[in-house]
């Protein structure tokens, strides 16, 4: 059985600005792999409607589950929803059970639920709504795709309320060994190894660590025996 | 004048897999930024021929410059020259002026000049070197697209190569101002704000200190006069 396919699209001008240090996706590649979906893709993208729409629509059409980050908030540059309802060709409105819960939670702690917060209450038509147990203000899914916030720890709230839904495929192991010995060494004998195991994929990924080169060799599939078999060997080859 | 633009295209499966967290991007991102060349779009592809020509040949299009980091070394997985050549439609093969930067340097190691660290020559066709301080190995730059390695000092080494290569605009200068109130209660005045500043781009970013909401507001453009006059119409508004 294949393993589904996801992609991530990260939405913000700061991002690309070098301001903030994206970390969403890589929160979410490493939930993806546990839960056995395979992240094909990710794309960062600005504020900026027209570029949102061409890449969200290139990405759903692509893969089974696109993930977005960003721009759900309520200031002026917070245009992903609009983007989405534009992208799915939906309209887009305040929405009665969304303003019910930021009624409450600005009710609750005394914050006037003013017309700014009021826009986190616009979703796009026939969208479901992602919980915010952090803040609120709730993402949404749109068929594929899921729409949530840029905030790291809301948008790691909002990930872990949307993977259960989600139907996952035969966990993504892998297994890796570290050598301190630069890749040219490793090279001939790893290549000769990965083409017996075509069910696997080995990577090599050398780092420099006191200004010594070493290499960590990384095996991954979804066949345990498989990987036990091949890393069995590549011990012997190289340790 | 308009600024040049850019994108970035990282490749590798350990991104995508969330093995390694990519720190490329984000460098990447700020040395744009701090040269005038504005970053329009990011991208992550696995070790996979057709997925980066494709990405790279979107991009080349699409933008002034294109900046490439990962799979240049000489393991199995290493296929991004390759990969290039394909893209651009010319040939690949060992190149003498490589080999002999890469004969030198393993003449000095004492390591093994072997067939592995031998691809590390293979150069497309028409490409220029790209200088490596750290290990030798260069990156090639084709046309607009500037192939680079992955290991992030030495990433950021090759950077620091072409950008003196690469004509730059008028700096993109920010500034921010952090203030303990959610975004929620500054969309309103913030919004306007950024209306009656069109050739200025005004981002706010919510984050979570001790529970505590808060915003950082930025204020962007390349005219400092401009900037100044919005930033002082912020803290009177926020402060």
């Amino acid at each position: 059985m294949q393993n589904p396919t996801a992609a991530m699209l990260v939405i913000g001008d700061e991002i690309l600005s070098g301001r903030t240090r994206d970390s969403n996706m890589h929160f979410l590649a490493g939930e993806l792999t546990k839960h056995g979906v395979r992240m094909m893709e990710a794309r960062v993208v600005g504020d900026d409607q027209s570029a949102i729409v061409a890449a969200v629509n290139e990405l759903r059409a692509r893969w089974d589950h696109v993930f977005t980050s960003g721009g759900i908030g309520p200031t002026h540059d917070d245009i992903t929803a609009d983007a989405m309802a534009a992208a799915f060709g939906v309209s887009i409105d305040h929405r009665e059970d969304a303003m019910a819960l930021l009624q409450a939670h600005y009710d609750r702690s005394g914050l006037p639920f003013n017309e700014a917060r009021q826009r986190m209450a616009r979703i796009p038509a026939g969208a479901r709504l992602i919980d915010n147990p952090v803040s609120t203000a709730p993402g949404f899914s749109l068929e594929n795709v899921y729409v949530m916030a840029g905030v790291p720890k809301i948008f790691e709230a909002m990930v872990a309320s949307v993977m259960p839904t989600i139907t996952g495929g035969a966990p993504l192991l892998s297994q890796s060994l570290r050598v301190e010995r630069g890749e040219g060494d490793i090279a001939e004998a790893f290549g000769k190894l990965a083409m017996r195991f075509p069910d696997l994929s080995m990577g090599s990924y050398p780092f420099i660590h006191n200004g010594a080169h070493g290499t960590n060799l990384v095996i991954r599939g979804t066949d345990a025996g498989q990987i036990d078999l091949a890393m069995g060997e590549l011990v012997r080859l190289f340790k």
